[in-house]
């Protein structure tokens, strides 16, 4: 099952992608379950897939504009270099990490698909990141990684778009360069858990107009899924609705010499056979 | 005036601080004012004045729960080294840093005032940071320095705890050791913008079991409240709520020799004259 956010007539609801059209879950079940996150809380999916049973699409998904899968997550938690190829990428000879490296975006670093990414007036190196993003399902500390997949709501699409030049305003922290408003996506919608038979082997790729820039499954992740729902919620409080961005491929932009950044009019479209596409362009901000 | 978040009886509430007592604020404004985050979001604190003028307590504050002064923000933007002597105290020989480090906490890694901060059974590095926060009063991007001072909707005190053999996990991020559940606290109030003149010469001082570790002002601030303002709605979007918390002057536990970290039964107060005192004992995590 594809559950997407979504706004149409200046209403923002919950939605099941059914053929070509979106079923409005949030009419069905009410307005306590607004937002994708609040189905998750109230442990509602099996709900969701008993209504769209039979059931056909109230508007055709073309006219529906896409919120970010879920729009308002408590915390979108990012993983720095994770595909085995990425850390000998950066050439600073450095052995394979022993943690993955962790940092989090804001919701408002991030729109949904089909919505433009913002280049800032403040830098000429805006670059995509294409992840494999988990959605949580449920609360957890300490989950053993035997347990971890179950977890796991569902998986989306994240393109994790960081502006190069902002990254490393700090010694010790991406934040800066992570969270441009409206600098990445989260999208198109998310795929149910049990649409996977597991999370080994899930390739994602990355284009820009056209040109393949990013291709790796998750057969290379150092770090797998099962293993980071596991260690961060040895410290964090993992709930409902939270995302985890799972890492990039090597070949974003940054990586190429010269550099290949985003400029206005480039679309990054980012996919994963059994998820989808997150598609993108690019518009200078307006001030 | 001084605004908290507690829970009195299973109800959370926002409270105005009259004499020793504290008078309900939800309960005059109504439900849709359960958060002081909704409190802001709405632009209603000139309304909160009106309500306590010449009112009663409800309640004793002794018998209150303490909350995180804001118990929901969006956001929780942790800035580092900002305090002079704190760029020293790392003997990196490094040149006083031109952008602030900037890292995000969780909600659920602070507590609120007189609620024991947590070790975790991961770690015995446990440490204290004694910081003022501010708390945003509305929403802003790319805010000039001279308008700064009016996004400010009050201070409250924060201690960003953290685990020190987790700060280091990764290369370029101190997100796991800032991010252990309860490690931390914010509170006990907000104490609103209309009680300062300005934010340039506030001090902090932090006492571990009665013993002075750190003490600094505002006034040796590398990055004053003004400019972290500009500077971070630069790429954010700062929303009524959201918590910057401002820098630790030196005298961390870590940065003793032999180190002095936090274990069960320690007290820990962060106080500012004008902001109030914060105070946290420390227990070990029952698993």
């Amino acid at each position: 099952m594809r559950l997407l956010s979504y706004e149409l007539n200046g209403e923002s609801a919950v939605g099941a992608v059914v053929d070509d059209g979106v079923v409005n879950i949030t009419q069905r079940l009410g307005a306590g379950y607004g937002s994708l996150r609040e189905i998750l809380v109230a442990d509602r999916i099996n709900a969701v897939h008993a209504e769209i049973r039979g059931t056909s699409p109230d508007h055709p998904l073309s006219e529906v504009r896409y919120l970010p899968t879920v729009p308002d997550p408590e915390k979108i938690i990012c993983i720095g270099v994770n595909y085995v190829n990425r850390n000998a990428e950066y050439k600073d000879d450095s052995d394979l990490p022993k943690y993955p490296s962790v940092f989090m975006r804001t919701r408002e670093s991030l729109v949904g698909h089909n919505e433009p990414l913002v280049r800032p007036p403040e830098s000429n190196q805006l670059d995509y990141e294409g992840e494999i993003a988990i959605v949580i399902g449920r609360e957890g500390r300490r989950i053993p990684e035997h347990q971890a997949s179950t977890y796991i709501a569902g998986l989306s699409l994240l393109n994790e778009g960081s502006v190069r030049d902002w990254l490393r305003h700090a010694k010790f922290n991406v934040t800066q360069g992570k969270n441009f408003e409206k600098s990445g996506s989260l999208g198109p919608w998310m795929v149910t858990a049990d649409e996977f038979s597991d999370y080994t082997n899930l390739s994602i790729a990355t284009h820009v107009n056209g040109e393949r820039r990013q291709f790796d499954t998750t057969a290379n992740l150092l770090f797998p899924f099962n293993y980071l729902i596991s260690y961060l919620s040895t410290f964090m409080r993992l709930k409902p609705g939270d995302i985890i961005s799972t890492g990039t491929p090597n070949g974003a932009g940054a990586r190429f010499d010269p550099p290949k950044y985003l400029k206005p009019g480039d679309v990054v479209e980012i996919n994963s056979p059994t998820i989808g596409l997150l598609s993108n362009s690019i518009v200078d901000e307006q001030i």
